[in-house]
């Protein structure tokens, strides 16, 4: 799923757009010849979990495109209608099937490539009976040591492990802002 | 600039689309029926600063709807193609003309009704020479006791200038992360 495909007709009336700095604007957008609509296109949040349990994370084996196979924190697009723990928390939800109690937000991690900011929350596993929706393989706890490091689908889950693991050993969980270059 | 107009045709080729649930997914989306694109509609990032001066803070008379002639935190939607520090900065740029130092991200406001996610990172002024935009009336600054409060323009303002306040008094600034209900 491409969030910023090219935009080649009007979404208000079907005709095809325009390239052009609108008034007032300063940047080219998709603009309507006939209905003027003019078309914006924003970055992304995607917004997901650290679930921990003792000193283990939870990860899920992704099930789908892209990185099929590998290892990630369950996340996905936050969507309208929902703040972004409650985004999280659904993400959990649907990729683990795990029962978690949220805690705070732990990284926002810009990924400009991509259009797309990441925000993750710490997250208290309440029970370890997890039921893995469609999107997933298999999901399993690690420790820092057992961690498939080589196999994880994500720069921003990296250094989200990487972080938490390093807060663990410190005993101090801050909150992260970085950018994945 | 509603960020969630509702999409009447494909953006790929103008055809009237469905809404109906894709395949492998569990919400109503705008769906081609001829080419079968499915296009998604997610929350909008809204970035900002809180520029300070010793004991004040720089605002923005907004001069262009919504809440036009009410005074603002400089910011704005976060483009493609930058951070959200980037964007933060190239707003404070924009709107004040103003010089900053950025510094760390400060609140994080979810905005449900509006599918917005508002980030404002406190930022230092490099000197009082100002040069507002055509979006911006007038740039002033306030300290807490002559601040505007019952002209501020956002709710995402007025928390984010509660918080900076109450933390500038404790000497500790947190991040602060909330939701506008």
């Amino acid at each position: 799923m491409p969030p910023t495909p090219r935009i080649k007709h009007c979404r208000a009336c079907g005709t095809p757009v325009d390239y052009r700095v609108p008034v007032d604007d300063n940047r080219e957008r998709a603009v309507c010849p006939a209905c003027h609509e003019v078309h914006y296109q924003n970055p992304c949040n995607v917004v997901g979990t650290v679930p921990h349990w003792e000193d283990k994370v939870l990860l899920c084996r992704r099930n789908i495109e892209p990185q099929r196979g590998l290892w990630t924190l369950p996340a996905g697009f936050m969507e309208l209608g929902e703040t972004t723990a409650e985004g999280a928390l659904r993400e959990t939800i649907e990729e683990a099937g795990a029962a978690i109690e949220m805690l705070p937000l732990y990284t926002v991690l810009n990924v400009v490539r991509a259009g797309q900011v990441h925000l993750f929350y710490r997250a208290a596993l309440q029970h370890l009976t997890f039921d893995p929706g469609p999107e997933t393989i298999e999901v399993a706890l690690f420790s820092e040591a057992d961690l498939p490091w080589h196999e994880l689908a994500f720069r921003t889950v990296r250094v989200t492990l990487e972080h938490y693991f390093a807060d663990r050993r410190s005993g101090h969980f801050g909150m992260h802002h970085g950018d994945i270059t």
